[in-house]
């Protein structure tokens, strides 16, 4: 299963890197956006790049298409995490889009962005599918997390970070690594959350915030999904599914937390969490412990990530939609589909 | 809730620590022991340290009381490691104690290491409470693990961590900081952490073989498990007992999960799991996410361990031994007993 085109563009030139860097020490008033249902990378990456700028003087705004979820309210102590709800955004002369590169993942930001005069700026970590729209990049896919490229970028350009901004990277780092437990957790990755730590970060409070602020109920919820999980595939793949009617409220669950678990199985090479929400769609969650890639799978259901963890809204009940998914999921395997049950 | 001597040892003096380092570079032949169901920091130091000596042409040998769990089993391929079945110890000069201090913790081989004439050296990051009773020893109890000071070893004396050396430490800071999550996740140990992962060690590798060899049954316990949560003192005590007669299999659930799942729970400030065992005891598991001390909970128990993560084995029933705990547990907050159900 390669679904990779061949336009993939894996991480920017020393030169194009130069000339993002230019953009961003000679614009004045920022605007930084991330994508839909932004997480711990892109909210993290924009606070430690916004408090950076405007250590430096410039004016910025950051605009999502979404508000944060509440565990993510720190990062917004420097500079205000705003949602986009209409109408002009202030007068800027650089937008940066962190931790994504497709302009439509912006939302209802997408037509108010492309058509500002700003020059546009990506910084992710992700592959970027179809050609180039920006007009500079600081991409690099081994990157373990969009932080990692700000505190690159940081240390490019000369500017220091204060407790804020290593807070901002340290979530990214986290966030996009499993807590360092993923593969992309390499030297780097560790070497700066240290040096974040000798910053002022203390990792237990940001692992308080961002994952010890569940409700009681959490535990009983937990362990009804945990409950559901199916094997097949010779128990290669687990399939936890969460039908509307189960009325667990998708807030209590921090999906890494099942995913883990799932993963933690010592047959499980993929796992896919499956959970039908009000809008007659479906949200997956794939994760990979090998190299069977669930960014090409989600793909093939409109969404996408990385090769260890993707995820996709797929229309449809979860009637329709989990047949489809285990068959897609199962020819990664080179298995075939389940007798119907 | 302070139950500390006025006797316990923090930290050895800059001499002391000369004279530590003195016996590890003029000892010829050592014996390396840990403490009874030797665990991942334990395990992790000795593999570290026994690596390092055979490195500089010693002859090490490694003796627990116990047999370590199978998940540790990669920690053994450089020096194996034995578990101690009565007779003598190879001839050594110098037997070193490593994540404890107290004797009595080796078992069976107390009385032979303790009639054996080695110099005893302890290296260690735990209180010692009591006098001290070995030749030297390298102790601060502000590491986050043993593995961190045989690093910190290892740098003093000019000796070179080969991978495998690396394995050990990084085993050890990982066990130890509950994954770099907990407050004991200081700068040293991510540094160190780097420095490990450059030396060659993969930690979504050491994650693997830690923490995802579980059976395809383990979700499915853990869900019987999480339903038995009761919250207590305005929930911030979260108690789970497993009576014998659930006949969940103890190798099944690691219990750092199920505790790292209930301190989840934003008002829960100690979790306590007590599970019954066939010996006519039960085994406690208690962790604090607060300044409540655990260790001072556990030691009314006999037992014991640090402020925020201690363990027990408490004689008795769990209808006999729960109420006591509970009640305990409760004194700590300031807070009565529960009336009787």
């Amino acid at each position: 299963m390669d679904l990779e085109p061949r336009s993939a563009t894996p991480a920017s030139s020393a030169l194009a890197r130069e000339r993002a860097l230019e953009l961003l020490s000679r614009g004045k008033r920022f605007v930084l956006s991330g994508h839909q249902r932004p997480d711990g990378d892109c909210l993290g990456a924009q606070a430690a790049l916004a408090s950076l700028l405007l250590d430096q003087g410039r004016e910025v705004w950051i605009y999502n298409p979404d508000l944060p979820e509440k565990r993510y309210a720190y990062l917004g102590e420097k500079v205000q995490q705003r949602a986009f709800t209409g109408g002009d955004l202030p007068l800027h002369d650089v937008s940066v889009l962190l931790d994504f590169s497709e302009l439509t993942r912006t939302g209802d930001l997408a037509p108010v962005l492309a058509k500002h005069p700003s020059k546009k700026l990506v910084v992710d970590h992700h592959i970027h599918h179809g050609a180039p729209w920006w007009d500079e990049c600081y991409v690099d896919v081994t990157a373990s997390a969009t932080g990692l490229l700000v505190r690159r970028i940081a240390r490019e350009l000369g500017w220091k970070l204060d407790r804020s901004a290593a807070q901002g990277v340290f979530t990214s780092l986290v966030t996009d690594t499993g807590w360092f437990k993923y593969s992309n957790t390499d030297a780097e990755t560790l070497s700066v959350a240290a040096e974040m730590i000798a910053l002022g970060v203390e990792p237990s409070s940001i692992f308080d915030k961002l994952y010890q602020q569940r409700t009681r109920h959490h535990p009983a919820y937990l362990a009804r999904l945990l409950a559901r999980t199916e094997y097949l595939a010779d128990g290669r793949l687990a399939v936890v599914d969460q039908p509307l009617a189960e009325k667990l409220d998708p807030d209590l669950v921090d999906s890494d937390e099942l995913l883990d678990i799932l993963r933690s199985v010592a047959s499980v090479e993929v796992v896919l969490y499956l959970r039908e929400i009000p809008s007659g769609a479906c949200k997956l969650s794939a994760r990979s412990k090998t190299d069977y890639d669930v960014n090409a799978l989600a793909r093939r259901f409109g969404g996408g990530g990385h090769r260890k963890a993707s995820g996709a809204t797929i229309p449809g009940t979860l009637g329709d939609v989990r047949p489809q998914l285990v068959t897609a999921a199962l020819e990664g395997f080179g298995a075939s589909a389940p007798t119907p049950r």
